[in-house]
């Protein structure tokens, strides 16, 4: 019985790390057809969003039915609750992923914005990228260093989120409303990205110390 | 020992009725900040929130507490895990009307958006409010008939958010970069907002019937 318990736990594990492959996978492929205005890479991304949510909706009934069956306590019960909150964290990761592909879908042939912002989204771009195979590194390893890093990786999308508006909202800008719009999207869409990482490091943080950490910001 | 379970279990529902009051009360709060440029009102919101995210994180420690001590099954189990879930959106709502309570600071004594876009956002800001007044009432009373309408609201919310960019991407539009920013981000907060009383309208219907559903969008 504890035997298959800890089989169970351990599928868990595994399936939080197979969600977060997929996400990874998303991001890098978004990313890319945002940046080269790939329209069939926007659309693998698109199609690929609806494995992920079944993926992370099972997990969720995994995760429920082993609280039925085999009524965790302690940091077993950690683990199945944490798991809960972080299926839904990646679920909203794989969202971003689509969004930003979805802006590049949307403008094909045009790229999505102008060439003044594309080295800061290429930046932004490689930061989820980086962030989001941290992630995986960090649900296989539960190692908290790398929730730690993955912070810091956050800080600097969100610097760049902000210089985003600056340039947007700066007297150079001569973008018309739809590249102010897709700019101020998009900008969104990354830096969430990265947000939902820095919740889900929060968790596995949690695992190791037992405190629940309030999710505001 | 039976008795003291269920009381757990009513307070559970309590403090979410409480959440979302609170959640109720500041998004009418933010939607009117937002209309009359209320700059006191939208400092309340943005204080307000720590109190949200305070309360979503103590709910989630009972919650934890309740499935350590009582190993819950069957509907009592799905009101413990729901609960769960609900916790996260309803902070997130929190979020949105602080969002919004923030771009009304920010662009103080200006108003947000422009004149010709003023009735579309007094619109969604009332059906955001009349979305958190159901929700309010769904989690008061768990009647699904109240989540079925909750989808019905959201629906116009989102009709209103897409005619936002038609607005800001058609020939009329005059507003300067500024303006369509803060349209674009106004927009999305309000949607977003709406999305979450969704999230949570399926997790009381999953209450009533034990169907999981897939968070995607």
């Amino acid at each position: 019985m504890r035997e298959v318990f800890q089989q169970e736990l351990r599928e868990v594990q595994e399936r939080l790390v197979e969600i977060s492959t997929l996400v990874a996978i998303s991001i890098e492929n978004a990313t890319r057809a945002f940046t080269e205005s790939n329209v069939s890479l926007a659309e693998t991304v698109i199609a690929d969003d609806d494995k992920i949510d079944i993926a992370a909706a099972e997990l969720d009934e995994l995760a429920i039915n082993i609280l039925a069956r085999q009524q965790p306590v302690a940091r077993d019960l950690r683990i199945v609750v944490s798991a809960l909150r972080i299926s839904a964290s990646l679920e909203r990761m794989g969202d971003m992923a689509e969004h930003i592909a979805q802006l590049a879908r949307y403008r094909f042939p045009e790229k999505v914005v102008p060439k003044s912002l594309r080295p800061t989204f290429a930046e932004m771009g490689q930061l989820d990228v980086q962030i989001a195979r941290m992630l995986v590194e960090l649900l296989t390893t539960e190692d908290v260093k790398i929730a730690e890093a993955i912070r810091n990786e956050d800080d600097k999308v969100d610097a760049l989120h902000l210089s985003v508006f600056d340039k947007v909202l700066g007297e150079t800008w001569k973008g018309q409303a739809v590249d102010t719009v897709d700019a101020t999207l998009a900008s969104r869409y990354h830096e969430r990205f990265a947000d939902h990482a820095v919740s889900i490091a929060k968790k596995v943080q949690y695992l190791a110390t037992g405190d629940w950490v309030p999710q505001g910001d």
